[in-house]
């Protein structure tokens, strides 16, 4: 097991922008309790990842690799769609590295920049096209975007 | 991806008793439209698996080894109680393997021999010791024994 521990912020422009990311489809296995269980196909790489309910910006992470022929599978069949799809670019900042999804289909529109954090207390420098935290706003966990797309809300 | 093709009965009698059984402990992560994620420890192995939904004796099936110590960690912090617990012994029956499970804790007093098939229409020549078949019957998947338990049925 791992613990996740992760902020997460809106941004204020594109400034963040380098490179093409790389596109990653996501679909949930139910779960229930705060726990959920996520297939990720990455081109041709695909996980099976567990999570625990979140405390604060911490919570626990199994991570497996799969073959992606099952994850595409999975997907296909087992997952309530909508999918979760996005391009995830990786940007270096003061010798961090910062995940920023830009969101596609249903939540086009929404770009989520996070930041893994060893604990709840570090501290990291923000990048100046950080915008808005929301971090523990279960709006932007990704299975909640599967059910209630950014396109649905207000 | 493999197909799970499985006929499932009750037992008449123990003449298929034989050894001392593996124990296994398992649970589930949620799930939801008739897909369970379940999480199985056997001593010090363990393994993730995923099934759909049963057309018939078939589910698809899709099983990750994984890290006992995860299995265990996930079995205490993130499988809704009751786990299921149970003792498995492998029986040879003119050419074919069933496995027989014999449950512990909630659900002491059932036993249940399984046999996979490679095809729905296979032919398996029944053991004497077989006694009504329960494949389809919902309170007999390892998920709902999880959640209503043997003991609890009247």
């Amino acid at each position: 097991m791992a613990l996740e521990i992760e902020r997460k912020f809106l941004v204020r422009n594109t400034d963040w922008r380098a490179g093409k990311g790389q596109l990653m489809r996501q679909g949930y296995l139910g779960g229930g309790g705060g726990t959920t269980v996520r297939v990720r196909l990455a081109g041709e790489r695909a996980w099976l990842t567990i999570k625990g309910p979140t405390t604060g910006a911490t919570r626990a992470e199994y991570e497996y690799a799969i073959p992606a022929d099952d994850a595409r599978d999975m997907l296909a069949s087992l997952c309530p769609g909508p999918l979760v799809e996005k391009r995830r670019f990786e940007v270096e900042h003061a010798g961090f590295t910062w995940e920023v999804d830009e969101f596609l289909g249903d939540n086009t529109g929404l770009v989520v920049a996070e930041i893994e954090l060893e604990s709840e207390d570090q501290l990291v420098p923000l990048p100046a096209w950080v915008g808005e935290e929301v971090t523990g706003d279960p709006r932007y966990y990704n299975a909640s975007l599967a059910r209630h797309p950014y396109r649905q809300w207000r």
